[in-house]
């Protein structure tokens, strides 16, 4: 079958062809009809062994970590998922089983830094094995082609809205740093699910214009060192009630923890190595939170797909062929695509 | 009536006579017993005029925020309050009535960073005016001489254990760095509210030894470069449910939060002024929480009072006369005291 | 002024003049705009003197608990309130102080169960003086011939929503029993703060219209033996992540306790009386959780009001001059009124 | 090899013979140390057909579902267990895939009714077979002989002090009704968890004495008509922040609610087929919980015993060889023993 792999550590991936995987006993094969394609892909090729060794990552393995298509063929002793049911994978390789995992918090799994499309065989590729049903997630009537980024980008997403959630109270305001794929999920999983002014920041008029047609409130040129007065300001001197931060750039988490409220929580889910300049006491929302995290929860994951089956989630994608993956993922580098690529693969 | 007062801003406070203060209508005239003092209380002469103003407070002011003592006379229109009745004061001038305080979150009222002795008259006096019955605190059978302290180190060091709690289970463990006043409260608390296994970190012996005779289980001299790794050890690898970080250095932070297990919680109570110096994304606990805050709230107070009825927590102190008090703030100043320093008033 | 008042344990209210009140040190006058009417109302007449005096009313009151108007003078010492501003008053005599208040649970003070209309001087009346500024609440925009309904109408619908909120996810079901004034309030709360399916569930094809109108999904007429069943399949025999009980009849909460899911919440708001008529022990939602209250918290009401404020709540009202008060609770016990019934003072 | 069996519906269990199983792909064999008796066992052979049925069991089925040994031997595939290790078992079939297990409420799992003990073979033999690690808890130094009814009767009652944890503050009450054994259980949990005074109420001294030396600050005997006002009085009219009732007659349930103050929890662990003999409004806890459930979870058990380990929980047992397990079953109904009896096994 066709995959497209990395193939050695520092290498880039390339378009290959595997042999077809079999289901053994407790396994489900899956036909692939779309994954998408994320920016975390890219950076995958300039892991170290080192790195990714210690995660546990094994090379060779197919990219691909927001998998959806149709089962295929079920192994010995699964029950409960019929041939050619519509289905979304989980991608990560959290256990099930342990301390993190039996408290619903498999996020915190020591093996979620794993999964399909990272160190282990993901879902670029017409075939994908899983073992059990734990990670297998029905999609009822949505479409396998385009609902892989839902697990994914869509589930990261809701994990942020869903810490800050205890926090946001008719009244108040969430900010989103960063109006890009994430950040426009979370913009509407916002509006949904609370009663929030929503204040999306981003420097691209495009991303503030999609933020606004998928529910923001207001759309604010940014962030810079004025970006925390003006949240200021907008909330009338009261603060924000959460700031979501997609970015995390420096300037992003000093104008995101000066615009919070106190008791109110900052998440940084943004990766671009920033930190706080100033001392964190006094610095720091009094009496609020700080939180960071990757990835997503199975629970995230269902929800996730729950309010797109209600109608309430816009996914809105670009599809690419297998053997347009290259280009794709080049215009995913140089910021040209219009939401989230999928490649379909059946 | 005596009292102890900053008289200037950037100024020392001096011993000097003020008039006998009179209960209004609504107000409660307090006979102080005993007020303790804090590290807080040096640095206020420190304090710039414009600071101090931003945060509204007023100069001259009486010092002293650990005050407990005896009603003395009940101002027109009070009742539900004793003559003689010991009472301590909660410090705050939290208003009662914003957004934070009807629900319960006074800590966060916009003005509870003024309170009884830091921008307005405190307990180092014979007396003190209380407005409304919303911040006396009925001491049953503790000692007014020496409850002050609970109210305020007490209370901070309470406020961030109930932080911490949701996420501290059983077979789980609770560090404490700095086993100092407040440090040593919170071995105290995290002894009588969890399971877990309470190890305290800090560089000197005697509160090493104070703290293993309050409770905790482990003491470790630190923190340097290696307490991180060190406390990972202790935890098998798993991680700290929680840290408590009563110094807060760029040390101390770097080994918190490197400790905590993913979804755990690192909480920054000591005011050293220390940052994290590595990107956050990657760095802070995995879907954890990290929190800070100045004072606690009024059910904070009430809790780690009645934890003292109850003889669940030892108050050390150590008595000082009304004319000792700048030798008292000496070795406050100096790190020779053993236990609170509390000036008795009658 | 004019006052519509109990003047008699057991008797019928009157349409009477008393004094112009005038506001002492601390206090407010406010003048009436709008004033709710409540079935609660109907029943006061017929509370026994042994009750009313148990829990602390005083005799002669003047009804009305759902009170708007604007500030008309303020007492001495008031600050923070400009005269002209329109503002809705809480009703709760809750006192402020006591260990439920200072937490934010004001609605189990002691004092909870007396208020403004209650045992103490309510709104239907020109004027009213109130104690403090704890329990006005700024109405911006908001139109104060109206807005009574929202505190507390409005407000202990939303505290039902806030109870059962942590319990609702994304994928799952409200159930809301009783469309009526209270229950078409908890509907458009759901809809605006949760991504549930809601079903509205009542005899009455118009209220079930009304209720579509502001948001439920689904409509079913009842409530009786089969409506637990009914319930059970509506969701696929998962059952529902909550149930709000407007109704509270023995049939009524047989029908929610069976209908929520295992870990859901049923709440009861309707006050008719019923109970279970089944061991508890099996019947009652696996580890869910059952409530009940009575009124509303002071955050209930300021969020209530911001919803409005927001323009996310729809407050149907008809309105009554001061003399035909008579005919508005005539029309208000027979069930023929549409809308909240408020009497507009100015 | 031996096994003490229901080998049909209706029918006294008996000791028997059976073939020794053998672990199979993902299965893990282990030999039995011992394994609790339980109460519910009792009420096995009275369930009708058709209810066993409804739940999913099947018949024949070996009894007892507190059970723990050591594994003897792992089938393909399964890794992270060493020969000899000693585990205890958790009962329950929940299916570690459906909504409630994958967010940690695995309780509330549609198969969680099914177990190790009943419907399905369990620990009253010399060996179990167990699929998947996910219920396999490892024990470090606790004697396998003795751990079962940890997992059981134990994770019991700390589920149901868990669930009422977040409303038990210092200076409050907590009230357990019934000190046998979940009860005591409780009273021990209670005292390590919280710091709240802790009430025991039992018809037996020798219970209530029982109760004393574990910890609980009171003992009342009870319960009765008067047990509600007796608790009102012992908490000065406050109300108990909790009642946990491990009766459940209709005499505790009414004494329970009406001994919880506004917020506080009361909670139903007791299965005697009580219920509420007045309307629910106004006499359930004033904006309080009440809770009930069957089981525990994964969490609960791991969280049991690792209070054990740190030898927190005294466990009191009665030992019995597999020959007396009918003179074991004989003492339990007739109430003769104490402790909870253990079958040594190996």
């Amino acid at each position: 079958m066709r995959a497209y792999r990395m193939t050695g550590w520092g290498e880039a991936p390339r378009a290959t062809t595997v042999p077809d995987p079999e289901p053994g006993p407790g396994e489900i094969l899956v036909r692939v009809a779309g994954c998408g394609l994320c920016r975390s892909d890219l950076t995958m090729q300039r892991m170290p062994q080192a790195a990714g060794e210690r995660l546990g990552w094994r090379m060779p393995f197919t990219l691909g970590h927001e998998t959806a298509g149709r089962v295929a063929a079920l192994g010995a002793g699964v029950t409960g998922l019929a041939e050619g049911a519509p289905v979304a994978l989980a991608a990560s390789a959290s256990c099930g089983t342990c301390w993190h995992c039996v408290r619903g918090l498999d996020n915190g799994c020591p093996h979620a830094l794993t999964g399909r499309g990272y160190g282990r065989d993901g879902g670029l590729a017409d075939f994908v094995v899983v073992t059990g049903r734990r990670g297998v997630l029905p999609l009822g009537g949505l479409d396998p082609r385009h609902a892989g980024p839902l697990t994914d980008a869509g589930a990261t997403a809701y994990h942020a809205v869903r810490r800050a959630l205890p926090r946001i109270v008719p009244g108040g305001t969430a900010v989103v740093f960063g109006a890009g794929g994430l950040g426009a999920f979370a913009v509407q999983f916002l509006r949904v699910l609370t009663a929030a002014r929503v204040i999306a920041v981003d420097p691209s008029p495009d991303r503030l214009a999609y933020a606004a047609e998928v529910g923001a409130h207001e759309q604010l040129s940014g962030v810079d060192d004025a970006t925390g007065k003006q949240l200021r300001r907008l909330t009338q001197g009261f603060g924000a009630d959460a700031v979501l931060d997609f970015v995390g750039t420096d300037e992003t988490i000093a104008a995101g923890v000066a615009a919070v409220r106190p008791g109110g929580a900052y998440g940084l889910i943004g990766s671009a190595g920033g930190r706080l300049q100033k001392p964190w006491y006094g610095a720091l929302p009094r009496d609020g939170e700080v939180f960071t995290f990757q990835g997503s929860s199975l629970a995230d994951a269902q929800e996730v797909l729950a309010l797109a089956r209600a109608g309430l989630v816009r996914n809105q994608v670009a599809e690419f062929g297998f053997e347009d993956i290259g280009e794709a993922y080049g215009r995913l580098a140089s910021g040209t695509l219009t939401g989230r690529a999928v490649v379909l693969l059946s």
